[in-house]
């Protein structure tokens, strides 16, 4: 039986309109990268939302912006939504705000249609998601987690602005920032609503994913070293091509990512010396291999390390490997997959579950609490860019399954 | 029987020294770019080398340096040996410098033996071999053969200076270089004494090879176009990714070459975004095919767009190919062959034949005259840098050869 509670869509939409046109860039597409000024003014926009939607609002020592609506029990473990609105350069108007003004919108809904809910509410816009001015992210759901580290405030900017300045400038105690971290047993369940930024959703026609679980990776970096000749004097069985050896292997990780489930690409590579008429010496190109099973990822990188120095061997090409990032996947908690998959029979909406392929708040968050996220189809898959694009309808779907899942998760 | 007529490897070697000595840059190799103070020094140093020689010096008006030698019939067309001593940036010291110093060092073993010799001998020391600096190669040889282009007086190097600018600073009539063309029939054969710039001498043990071709060759510019996607979220089987298919047609321009003979290189390969956590929605590469059979050339060339082609229709990947240079197969003559054959007899120096991989004035004098060329192995295959090494003996086992060859074309 559907709901008869709702958000309001053409109110969420004006809000991601609105939110949009704060650092609105050259591109056509938005910057605001974390704490400059374009991101402050849109903190003091969504500020003044959640006011308006009857929040009480704070911020806490990490620079989380958190909007909180009590509920029948105040003493109760909260159930938390949010994300981010930081954005990398160029950047399209979904990516974190869909989260933070959905949330917010959702709130709203609960607020002004007076729904019963026991456990406190509450909507985070957490501090640089992106990573991408300062060079790590996640900083404000990690500390949130407890896991603030202080030596990200002597990170610094492309301006050689540290991140200690930018949280002054931006009236942020550096010092107490690990403070953010939520006591054990505090939070019920944290539930994320965030555009898809892939394709999956489009390719099956429906308007919203129920996360499974979150891509753990391995990054590598992989450099193939040959024999650097004359393209025309060197007969082909003289040849230590590199780039040939780079060739086979490239076609190993896809092969391996089709056998094992997952995915993996080869993003980068670079040649040298690089000319049309020289042989390569030197081929190198990083490994992104993602997978929802850890050991499977960990079987999937061993074996694209194996079969690359194997193809290297045989061409007599020598092959350094080096990992240069890992993450664990993450699993959604089943008790907020089932209220995301009970909000969605709720809100008659059609969805069904996905792996989520890139990285949250929610990876964060879910060191002190129970994660869910629900994905919203994205246009063409695009993302990081001027033409992201989901479409109102979709936003809002999405605003009321979160709506329907806070509502249950709230009564638990 | 052997000749006991020989070089003197030592007044050869000195010379290579003092020569190499001209132009030594910081790299540990030299730079004598075409028509520079440096290169001005070398062809200085080289005329003093043709007049020690006995020669009779002249500059034609397009700057070649030719050193005479007159036989007994001076009216007979002439055996011309020669090569260059411009180079390429950081180049080695015996890229085309062997074949200059090589020629001069004959012809002064003729004239201090008094060996007979019906026709004229010319050492010529060409006019920008290397095409580095002006962007056009071959200008001399080219000049010689009667495919002087107006045109290239307008070509500036990366100061902005123009080729009829240098070539007035080196006191040399740019409107008149055409008139170094040589007339129909006045030459009799030419055979150029070059380093091979490859492993396969190397490979063989032999200090020198005879050329029956110079390769021929097509330079393809191969784009392919895909999707640009999130790494993470964009699974397998929706991906159009170019890298793959490229991947798969360079291990083709391969099989390609093993397949036909000759030889087919991807020497540069670009990827864009090239981010580490995208797939790449451009690969673009470079193909260089080289065989020494004009209709084999051809037949390769599109056997590599074909699969090219086809292995990006697989993965929905558009696939644009533009030839961007390309060069007919140069035969050495039937004669000259001979003559270099019968010369490595007479001095007793193992040689067998060899496919030239590289371009050098004899595939611009072919026009006009049958050619030949004698190839001396080169360390590692190594060439256009300072580590570029061919031993004394091998440069002096070359020069005898050579100087064997030109007394019997000299006397046919």
């Amino acid at each position: 039986m559907a709901s008869s509670y709702a958000v309001q869509g053409a109110r969420l939409w004006r809000s991601i309109e609105e939110l949009g046109a704060i650092g609105a860039d050259s591109s056509g597409g938005v910057t605001r990268l974390s704490l400059s000024a374009e991101e402050l003014e849109g903190r003091a926009y969504v500020a003044a939302q959640m006011k308006a939607a009857g929040l009480e609002v704070r911020c806490d020592e990490a620079g989380n912006l958190i909007g909180r609506l009590e509920g029948s029990h105040p003493e109760a473990a909260a159930v938390i939504t949010g994300s981010h609105i930081d954005t990398v350069h160029a950047a399209g108007r979904f990516d974190g705000t869909l989260g933070v003004l959905g949330g917010i919108e959702a709130l709203r809904a609960i607020k002004e249609q007076g729904i019963e809910h026991e456990r406190p509410l509450e909507i985070v816009c957490f501090t640089d998601e992106e990573g991408v001015r300062f060079g790590a992210g996640y900083l404000g759901s990690r500390a949130m987690a407890g896991d603030w580290r202080s030596e990200w405030l002597g990170l610094t900017d492309e301006n050689g602005v540290t991140l200690r300045e930018a949280m002054v400038h931006a009236s942020l105690p550096p010092e107490s920032a690990w403070k953010a971290k939520r006591p054990e047993g505090s939070v019920h369940a944290y539930v994320e609503l965030h555009i898809e930024q892939g394709r999956a959703l489009e390719h099956r026609g429906e308007p919203v994913g129920i996360a499974t679980a979150i891509y753990g990776h391995r990054w590598l970096d992989v450099r193939m070293l040959g024999q650097a000749d004359h393209a025309g004097t060197t007969p082909m069985p003289l040849r230590r091509d590199p780039l040939l050896a780079a060739a086979e292997a490239m076609l190993a990780v896809e092969r391996t990512a089709l056998s094992h489930g997952g995915v993996a690409t080869v993003g980068k590579l670079r040649v040298a010396p690089g000319s049309a008429n020289a042989i390569p010496g030197e081929a190198r190109f990083t490994v992104d291999v993602r997978h929802e099973d850890g050991n499977c990822l960990e079987r999937m990188t061993k074996e694209i390390e194996q079969q690359a120095i194997a193809y290297g061997n045989d061409r007599k090409v020598e092959v350094l490997i080096r990992q240069t990032d890992a993450g664990e996947p993450v699993l959604a908690s089943e008790k907020v997959i089932h209220a995301i998959t009970e909000g969605c029979r709720v809100a008659n909406i059609a969805a069904s579950p996905i792996v989520c392929g890139a990285g949250h708040d929610a990876v964060a968050i879910s060191a002190v609490a129970p994660i869910g996220l629900i994905l919203v189809r994205s246009k063409d898959g695009i993302s990081h860019h001027s033409s992201e694009w989901s479409s109102p309808e979709d936003c809002e779907a999405g605003a009321n399954v979160l709506l329907q899942t806070l509502i249950i998760l709230a009564n638990e």
